[in-house]
């Protein structure tokens, strides 16, 4: 799916909403439990009950890797449920040297079917170019998340690098104070891809810093997880967040898929799902 | 396997060599192509002919993953072939929030029966806790690696704390420079575990900063790829990155598993290995 397939496909909808598909086989409703095919039916009927609310499925490679090779055969089965109207994301925070980067842009663009993956940017620049050569897919680098540890080493204050001798690139965090890490990986990322191809993972928590990220990356497309159960305020998301062609995909979890652990668990999923569009719908025409 | 377990291990084996499963089906020599099972034959086999050499196996997830779900199958049945006299090392490369990184040890330590895994550390603390949870197994962080990319962020200089406002650290970095983000890693990861369940990735093209990285990290296991293709010396990695318990794990893939495209591919397998093992056996011979 390319950007304007995206753009076409939220101003439809009138929703930037991201479904997560974290789906823990503990936590399916109790008439599900202990059958066979429960995670996979329990996925299928997700996306059927919240695919008129939202525009994209964010699958959470870690909860089917935990079901070992059955795992990720329901996590290909889920990929192939995802209709080509909706963006299907595999939130897999890969990266790695170039050659092995190669083989799980390959795992997760072909062999997968994905339309675009996670990728941690620690390693560089060479472990994220495999993944930006795919046509008509999507890198999603992690630029600044909601996570307490993203104190850690993503906001880490950088020396200008006129003082450390190498060349001053331009810093947007303007005069008087340093560039944070996070700051440096999106400017950084900025040159190895375009808005077409590229997004940035923000975390929600961080709403009042979504306006200065928007200053960093004004065209791209920002994933931010964490409104629901992680404490992001969808209001604020969207104020500092969108741009002339949305430019969001907000990702909602747990507070969809488990809205009830009872046998209306996809009522109340897709209940939780329309309301967010509602909510989504009025901040696209307050933005336009 | 536990430290001591790993330490007698090499002390038995006189290697500190580790052999990276990174198998891709479209490399196996000619008579084998083709044949449904045989990554795993092939798998099977590197493993009976490389066990006198080596004290560990690197399993590189990406390869499997490349295969989709009997890709996972494959790479399960690998980890069951190891026999548990070697550590087993999953080659992963994860990180992620609190929850998904415990689907991810789960996945790896539990499911897979994976000894050791390696992480990213961009997440922070929250998203590499999950993994030191586990008792008798090992968290292996990305520190410095030895692509082109590691310029990119790895080596950006910080601010020191006190001048950005936070508290002032030890850098061991010295006075007159700034602490390198990789740096910065290490000393705060250390402070998360201990050398007991914690090492750290190491690219082996930087094996003169070496001797630095074990000022930093005197006691912990340090994992270096990168010797072979990568191009490192096997000489200057052992020089500057051995300590009283050894402390290093070598790696090697393609050097050993493709050292030939032909029938003889075991045969010539062993004699790579057994060449690491005896120039191995005379460092540590050195180093005591």
């Amino acid at each position: 799916m390319n950007r304007q397939q995206l753009v076409t496909a939220i101003g439809q909808t009138k929703s930037y909403l991201c479904v997560g598909l974290d789906t823990d086989e503990t936590k399916l409703p109790a008439h599900l439990q202990g059958r066979p095919d429960a995670v996979l039916q329990f996925n299928h009927d997700m996306i059927k009950a919240t695919l008129p609310y939202c525009v994209a499925y964010k699958i959470n490679t870690a909860f089917y890797e935990a079901m070992g090779g059955r795992g990720w055969e329901i996590m290909e089965a889920t990929f192939r449920a995802i209709p080509d109207t909706h963006l299907k994301i595999a939130d897999a925070k890969r990266g790695d040297i170039g050659n092995t980067s190669s083989q799980y842009a390959r795992a997760f663009f072909e062999t997968m079917g994905a339309d675009a993956i996670t990728v941690a940017p620690y390693m560089g620049e060479d472990s994220i170019r495999p993944f930006l050569e795919y046509e008509n897919k999507w890198t999603i680098v992690l630029a600044l998340t909601s996570n307490k540890g993203s104190a850690d080493f993503q906001r880490m204050a950088l020396v200008p690098r006129a003082e450390s001798g190498l060349d001053l690139v331009p810093n947007l965090a303007g005069p008087g104070r340093s560039e944070l890490l996070y700051e440096k990986v999106i400017q950084t990322v900025n040159q190895w891809g375009s808005p077409e191809n590229l997004m940035y993972v923000v975390g929600a928590t961080q709403a009042h810093e979504l306006s200065h990220i928007r200053q960093l990356a004004p065209e791209h497309f920002l994933l931010v997880p964490g409104v629901g159960f992680q404490g992001g305020s969808l209001a604020d998301v969207s104020k500092h967040g969108l741009n002339a062609d949305a430019g969001l995909l907000v990702n909602a979890s747990r507070a969809i898929i488990y809205a009830s652990p009872h046998e209306d668990y996809l009522e109340a999923a897709a209940q939780i799902a329309a309301e967010y569009q509602t909510e989504m719908s009025a901040y696209l025409s307050a933005a336009s």
